[in-house]
């Protein structure tokens, strides 16, 4: 980064973002297209300049100080290039998120109240290992009008330079601002980030839960993220248990690492007998360890190890699964209530009164009927991409696309209207009509 | 409070939460009406243990150890508790909040996903001197399907134990758990309920600066509020100064201690020598000090004090006034940057252009065109009453009513569907259909 100070970056995004603020739809639309054709021109560069970055890792690994896993999500070849591509154009022709208007009322003859979408502001996002992350958070930022800070992964240092260099001079050609787009390259440039707290609006941590619960203890700027993912399936007794097999192998299986992946099965005792068997036996055959309660065991016979009360509220990341027989709904409720993480829960019944009560009282981002808990993703959404998934209880909530985004401004519209004139004696009344938008 | 611990009821209001999730919107009517009829049949035994406040308060009063002005704010007569009435019911008659689809797409066939509106869950409200927002913050968060629990101020403690009193044996009678509606009593019980994070959802401060920024610094739970509100009057170049003098005589006298008035009236330098002398005169005879710029001094020939640097940051709360002349639309766009709290602002003006340019780049809940800054309320706004005014720059913003009590769960509907199916080289591809809702 050519600027010396990171607040003074922060400062210099805080300004962009004004001009961003009112930058017509189609300018926006524009600044993407540019972004993309320029992303697409310099596949190659991107891809040797990513190599680079694999070359080092692949030392790494060797001397056993990285896991070879992060190695596949390093990787950005020209192919893997003209993919982002796509789905830069894709949210490019999404409808613009600002200025839409979301409550419109007349408060009298005259004085209309309006709450439009607006931009954020400045957002910082940490990113660890992926550098396509890049691409797709600054597509989502530069639509919804945003200005963006991005601190990547040390490992994908000369990957994540590139895809900058490319964007940023694309997104200047189209009349953004160049502090619109900042790259911040240190460690240290993340902790001064944490402090601007007079020019960054939000911080998106992206990564793991040891990076999510430092920055969220170490800022007093709002933080948009989760640390952890602790979600369940739960087989209820009115289940259709060929769906529930298919639906826990899915949620365990498919992407273990995955936030949004199961970690604990709840089984109603009713079905017990019959499912419990099936899917432990599946599951097993997948690479799974399986880790279930002392009824699991003793009552219905599965030979498995017994889970510790410290297994209810664990995180696998991996191919571990906790098993649990409930004896009601409102056992299972309970549980995820006290274990879970309101991020995504999955209860399996075709017994529609079962799947209310459970929407009503689980609290999470996801409550999900008959499907499997990998659903919850911004593309698998139709928002074109995600900055993060939120389970902060305020707006937004669960995968954040560009609607996660925006705040509103109340706009109210008068000629001349004061409050004295609606006080008093002979206060005037409020027509509070509310009008078409 | 029977409860004796304060963590205790936080507890239990968290499982009364759940019941209140699912309680049907006909059922949340009805309770209110209960609620609002028991008020107004217990109005004399209210304002008997009111009467008791007040001699208590009058002797603080004498003895310099209260503001006079309090003494009006704590003051709750019968009549007053039968205007609390009609408030309670026009809540009650509202649109429930609670299940409102705000997006609907069609992932695949027969995989349905759905935003709904949901309670947040357990709120706690902490609230100075005025016994009658206690009814009020019931009834929204009763409405809302949120638990609440309150905390008075100490000089109201009489008035507000006997509103309490009679609103949870209505409620109780309605079907209401006992522990949605719990009365905090304590100093003790405030600092608990800020270390309540496991089951309290969010803390609403109302009242002084000081107990807002204690209160933001002293929990980790999510803050809905407040500290300053500086807001401004620009009146731009192409005023009409007939609404212009209107405007600004009604944003500092009608109301100055409210957080909505201004503390700082911008006026550009092309019509300062036909304004200033105007519109200070006015303000001079309603007995505000104006504080002016050097500018407004020796170039324009107002007979006022110079403001000084603090000046501009300050949230005066009475009848005091800064002013500023700038050069441009731009300079008072920069100045309500740097010195805002984004609360609300205001522009004076005729063109459609400089108040679309101000609409976008002000970073406020609230951004006026020819209206009085004093409109920022949830009355008059139009949302029955309010908990409190948000400035922060995630939802809720501004004034906030029931809508700002409710955030979303996604509601994903499927028969089986498996992730596994949306993915590698035969993935099957999403429809990503918006449906009607």
């Amino acid at each position: 980064m050519a600027i010396n100070s990171t607040i003074e970056a922060a400062k210099l995004a805080s300004l962009a973002a004004r001009t961003l603020a009112r930058l017509p739809a189609e300018q926006k639309r524009a600044a993407l297209y540019a972004i993309a054709r320029a992303l697409a021109a310099n596949a190659d560069t991107i891809a040797q300049a990513n190599a680079k970055d694999l070359e080092a890792a692949r030392l790494l690994v060797n001397a056993g100080r990285m896991s070879p896993a992060l190695l596949q999500r390093l990787a950005l070849d020209a192919s893997k290039v003209r993919g982002l591509v796509a789905g830069i154009e894709q949210v490019a022709d999404m409808e613009d998120p600002v200025g839409r208007v979301t409550l419109a009322t007349e408060l009298d003859e005259g004085l209309r109240l309006e709450r439009v979408t607006c931009p954020i502001g400045v957002i910082g996002v940490v990113f660890e290992s992926r550098p396509d992350a890049l691409p797709q958070i600054v597509a989502l930022c530069l639509k919804s009008g945003n200005a963006v800070l991005l601190k990547g992964g040390s490992e994908a240092e000369r990957s994540n330079r590139a895809l900058w260099e490319v964007i940023q001079r694309a997104a200047i050609g189209s009349g953004i601002p160049a502090a619109a787009i900042t790259l911040l390259e240190t460690r240290e440039d993340v902790e001064a980030l944490l402090g601007a707290d007079e020019y960054v609006d939000l911080i998106v941590p992206r990564g793991s839960n040891a990076l999510v619960r430092h920055i969220q203890t170490h800022t007093s700027i709002p933080v948009l993220g989760h640390a952890e993912g602790v979600c369940h399936v739960y087989v209820d007794r009115s289940a259709n248990l060929d769906r529930a097999l298919a639906i826990a192998v899915d949620a365990k299986v498919q992407y273990p690492s995955a936030c949004n992946a199961m970690e604990t099965l709840l089984v109603h005792e009713e079905v017990a007998s019959r499912f419990l068997p099936r899917v432990v036996s599946a599951l097993q055959a997948s690479g799974v360890e399986v880790r279930c309660d002392r009824r699991s065991i003793e009552e219905f016979g599965i030979a498995a190890a017994q889970a510790t009360d410290e297994d209810w509220g664990t995180e696998y990341s991996g191919l571990v699964l906790s098993v649990r027989v409930v004896a009601s709904l409102d056992e299972a409720i309970a549980h995820i209530g006290r274990y879970g993480s309101r991020h995504t829960e999955a209860i399996v019944t075709e017994d529609m009164a079962a799947f209310d009560r459970f929407f009503a009282e689980v609290d999470a981002a996801g409550v999900y009927l008959n499907a499997s808990t990998r659903f919850a993703d911004g593309f698998r959404y139709g928002f074109g991409a995600e900055v993060g998934v939120s389970t902060g209880k305020l707006h937004p909530r669960g995968p954040v696309g560009m609607d996660g985004l925006v705040t509103y401004k109340y706009k109210l519209v008068g000629n001349g209207h004061v409050v004295a004139t609606y006080t008093g004696p002979r206060a005037r009344r409020f027509t509070h009509r509310r009008l078409d938008h």
